[in-house]
């Protein structure tokens, strides 16, 4: 299949979530990221495209330029992703629609509700398509969760249970310089919320996604423990969804010593289902009078493949692709005689262990052979 | 930085470790993967080589054929990935060697000592760089291991454990057509041993890896639990390290259950290391009178990132990627009309959610603001 | 130390907490159980009284006369645990109060309010004692979290999050005979609260305990999920505590699959400490740019011994008594020929095991002597 | 049912299993500790006799003198536990064997082989019974784990593995004045073997009580790590059970960090079990082609709960009992106006608790009875 040719905005110099939209994109081979409005100033704007390696001539600091210029081109974007903060998700998402130029947009939607419901007027009324990366839905133990309610194995829901942990703003980072705590906490870029508008919506998603049930009303204990930030930094959230179903969240950015502690518990009539962001493998499965199950990602219940790659196989967890690429970027490191190349050369597998772990291999065969004996190597 | 140019050996349909070994490449955007000899089978070579990008006249079925000819080529490959079953390791990697081209090459070395021996003399008179894909020696947390065992640490090491324990050829897969099961469960592809050549491989070179120290010595117990197969499938092994170090290993392909349970454990005077690949984003640090401490990916302890990639921040496990990576992969199959494309729109979070969840935010901060009222969606 | 005699109320036959507590009152030998008011009807009683080794004269069926006739002995009871129904706790708290009689009453203090407010003002007036068995606080590590909020490891606290999930009630047991479920179902003998009295009970004690704060408000929704209850089974709470702690509380006992999933989490300034009932020995300690610690029952940490009995060694989980006790007592039912006998002669270690390890032990000192040879047993 | 008399070798003042033995004989009260030879010093004895309650003329300085004693009298007790250091096990179980006393005894069974088989033959000859306390195979969850290998759950057996890791004796500790540290390291008193006799004794025993299999032979590596200490301090052993089982043992008390680590692991043709101490109320149960399933203490599986006393409801781990013990043991501390009473007080639940924890549960139903509006406590 050809690759769709991507463009991107935001993600320049400093940030941190375009870089991920980057290599999600370049996983499956499925995208090229070829064009970007990277920065809205200029001379950063071509220095990021030239690090990423586009082409000068596909780099602009201004996105409606950009969108009026790609659908003009015949080699031009089919799809953009947007991957600024909040307050500039709106007007791109507009411009490159218009165009009919796919959106990919980072969640939550836009800074305001009044702002969502424009956007959301134009998709509606667009060709193109509009997608949110609300990236825990893509998991694929996540998914087969989803199947199993579906598929009614726990039973008519009842409750469910939401916890959204982290720690990283337990004290006030925007005041040292740390670029994401500092539009996060800003009213002006962030929206009406701090922790509920950034991780509390990938809570409520996921929820929703897993259940198919729709939250109908919801009573609220906001927070604000660092002294002077404008916006929640933790909220207690009871929720009532449609079917009767009830439950309530834990959102928080000031939980010292959380990193990003995100769990999911749902518990129906006959079962229930737990998942947990940091070991995101595994879920468990109960069934009223049966013993716990251990749900694996691509281990023997999975029956709806399609909906996920499961690209390694059980028990090797996604991370594994990381640790290999590790190895990939050293080697290339090391072939471009980068700075790092002598300290790579240390740790990287080479001859020499090759040949020393064949030789483990014949000596145990051999010793093993003879009733155990010990057998020295070289 | 411009990309490497990338060649493949093996890893045509069907196989497992050359799609692998292809993300790895992508992930960090340093490869270019530009030819193949993908099959020895002409006509699979080719179809292999279109599915993955790669161009017909760049496609090879014989990897001799293919050094000499890339060898020739201004835009001929810097580096080739070898990906082949163990047998197939030593004649490419020879051939692209002589050529002064880079190789990657998959674990263990080659099938017999006397290729690795000849391999390696090779490698030593050769300006270009051989690599092996000891994976597990590329995670974060790993490397982290490793520098905290040459800090002292955990002092004076005294005992190392290693047990990598698989449940995959608990019966005889090999006879039921699993193309993984076949070559390694035969002498004249895999060489002399099964699970210790396998995995037993991965086990000591990261026990060698963390600790400094080379195996000295060895006593083995290898077993053959599946009637009528030919190599090990399972082996309890004695070893000695250089500077008394004392250990044993656990390997298993028998083990049913296991997915890919892999665990290390690095006893010294003072403290001890522990971790396991089914959860790598951790690791425990037990120091004599102290409370035990938990190693994150990325969190406090790290001092020496440049010597991993932490792409993403600590409690995002490596995983997440993939998760963000299945969004992107979704979008493209809906954006090019694949045969899912229906079923995908039903879980791509859209417009819908996008208000919906704004909606979610905005009712949060209005309950909170009228004491913790009820508040409607919609 | 001589033994307290004690009483107790409650606790015949087919009752649950009533065996916990007299266990609980001879693991260290400090009483002795010598009178009881176990029934209300005499026959019930007195058999109760039989089976547990209170003589006939010792038994009651009515608390008030036990009371005067306890009094009045010159070996009368010292102590009275009661461990009936909540709405049979203040009026036999009251009679035993009144004669001087310290008493252990079970949680919570009453199923009404008002019988709450009038057993306190007799407290206050009495000279005896009178203590809630709130068995959570006594376990090692519990206190050990206490200690450490009190000496500010955590900083000022900011955040408490409390959850007791329970799945038993998951299905109508109320109606299948099930004795625990009837009354605890049963607003009458209960009090005006299923769950938040039952466990949610125990939650908020445990997070007042451990933190040292005071609940001050609170914004409830209970459900009542099996149809037909008279009493919530589900209750999402937000609770603001005292020096502007805010947090919530999650209970439930229709939770299917949870056992008995009760956590505690207290997040401040500095730090966090987490603790969960189901694995009780262990809790972690978080502290701002520090690694994780895990705390043990008995581990490096404790420096106030005198303030929990810490029987066994860390790495013996409390349980590693129980396990013993099974040892003695199935040694007891072969000694007294029980019914039981033959089956458990099957599984106690006797003396063919004795020898048989012996010769283990010795088999492994020769094989380590005779560089690692096998060597046979028997 | 009557308790049975109960006397005690050894268990004196300083010592540690002694006391866990008189718990274990009181927790389900079958026992009446009356008599004991508690050391050899008259007046330790004595002293040790007075603090745990046994009368001044049932307390011996020689168990030959207290054998022939208790035979004599009609009051005379009818069991004895001996917690004496191994090489004081087979002499004193003989005594009372010789007068019909039935025997409970500490592992190993004795100190060497020649002793064992003595000890064995008197036992083979006596009408009393001789039993060991290998605890580990008290725990419910272990012995319904020998109940599904029994009945196939995981087909014929292949490979099992034991480890049992300890740090406590990393330093040498034998010469600071640790009484645990010095017998155990002292050949006269502990016999051929170290760590192997005191912890690999309960590992095989255990792997042998689950599979009902039989050690055969083994090839053992024992380590002295401490310098100067004079019996093995680690060990790893490979073994071949009956039946073609084999497997490996990790046995180790210079493991920095662990404190009682010992799991096991049964693999069969058709499935797996996995049970670890330091959890000890669940095990996992893989099956294969089936998700993992949790057992736990008294959950859904247990079919034979003769085997086993499940004293509390699954999910209240062992350690509950201990836990509530803490309470009656501090109350009695009160009671008896302690040194601690005052530091006692200010932990144990009263009446304010009981008061303000009743305004809890009320506060919690007005608030969700009124659209869970804030309601205030106090």
């Amino acid at each position: 299949m050809t690759r769709l040719k991507l463009g991107m905005i935001g993600g320049g110099q400093g940030a941190f979530i375009g870089a991920v939209h980057r290599i999600a994109s370049r996983i499956d081979d499925r995208y090229e990221l070829i064009a970007g409005c990277l920065s809205s100033t200029e001379d950063k704007a071509l220095a990021s495209a030239k690090e990423i390696g586009i082409a000068p001539d596909r780099s602009y600091s201004d996105f409606t330029t950009m969108a009026k210029a790609e659908a003009l081109r015949e080699d031009g974007i089919e799809v953009v992703s947007i991957v600024t903060p909040n307050h500039m998700h709106a007007q791109p998402a507009i411009e490159f629609l218009k165009k009919g130029i796919h959106v990919i947009c980072d969640k939550p939607m836009t800074a305001t509700l009044d702002e969502a419901q424009e956007l959301y007027n134009i998709v509606k009324n667009s060709e193109a398509h509009f997608f949110l990366t609300h990236n825990y839905s893509g998991y694929p133990v996540v998914r087969e969760m989803r199947r199993l309610v579906k598929e009614g194995s726990i039973g008519k829901i009842r409750v469910v249970k939401g916890s959204y942990l982290q720690g990283w703003l337990a004290k006030k980072e925007e005041d040292n310089g740390l670029k994401q705590a500092e539009w996060r906490t800003d009213p002006s870029r962030s929206g009406v919320a701090g922790a509920v508008g950034d991780i509390g919506s990938h809570t409520m998603h996921l929820l929703e996604f897993v259940t198919n049930h729709k939250l109908e009303s919801l009573a609220a204990d906001l927070s604000i423990f660092v002294s002077g930030r404008r916006l929640d930094d933790d909220a207690s959230i009871l929720i009532r969804m449609n079917n009767n179903v009830r439950g309530s969240l834990w959102i928080s950015q000031v939980a010292v010593g959380e990193e990003n502690n995100f769990k999911i518990s749902i518990y129906g009539e006959k079962g229930a289902l737990h998942w947990a962001q940091e070991n995101p493998n595994y879920a468990t499965l109960s069934t009223h009078g049966e013993l716990d199950k251990i749900i694996t990602r691509g281990g023997p219940i999975h029956k709806d493949s399609s909906m996920a790659n499961v690209r390694i196989p059980p028990g090797h967890p996604e991370g594994y692709l990381e640790g290999f690429a590790q190895i990939y970027t050293d080697v290339a490191d090391v072939i471009q005689e980068s700075d790092k190349a002598t300290q790579l050369l240390d740790v990287l597998p080479n001859a020499d262990d090759g040949l020393h772990i064949m030789k483990f291999i014949n000596a145990s065969v051999q010793s093993s052979n003879n009733n155990s004996e010990w057998v020295k190597i070289n």
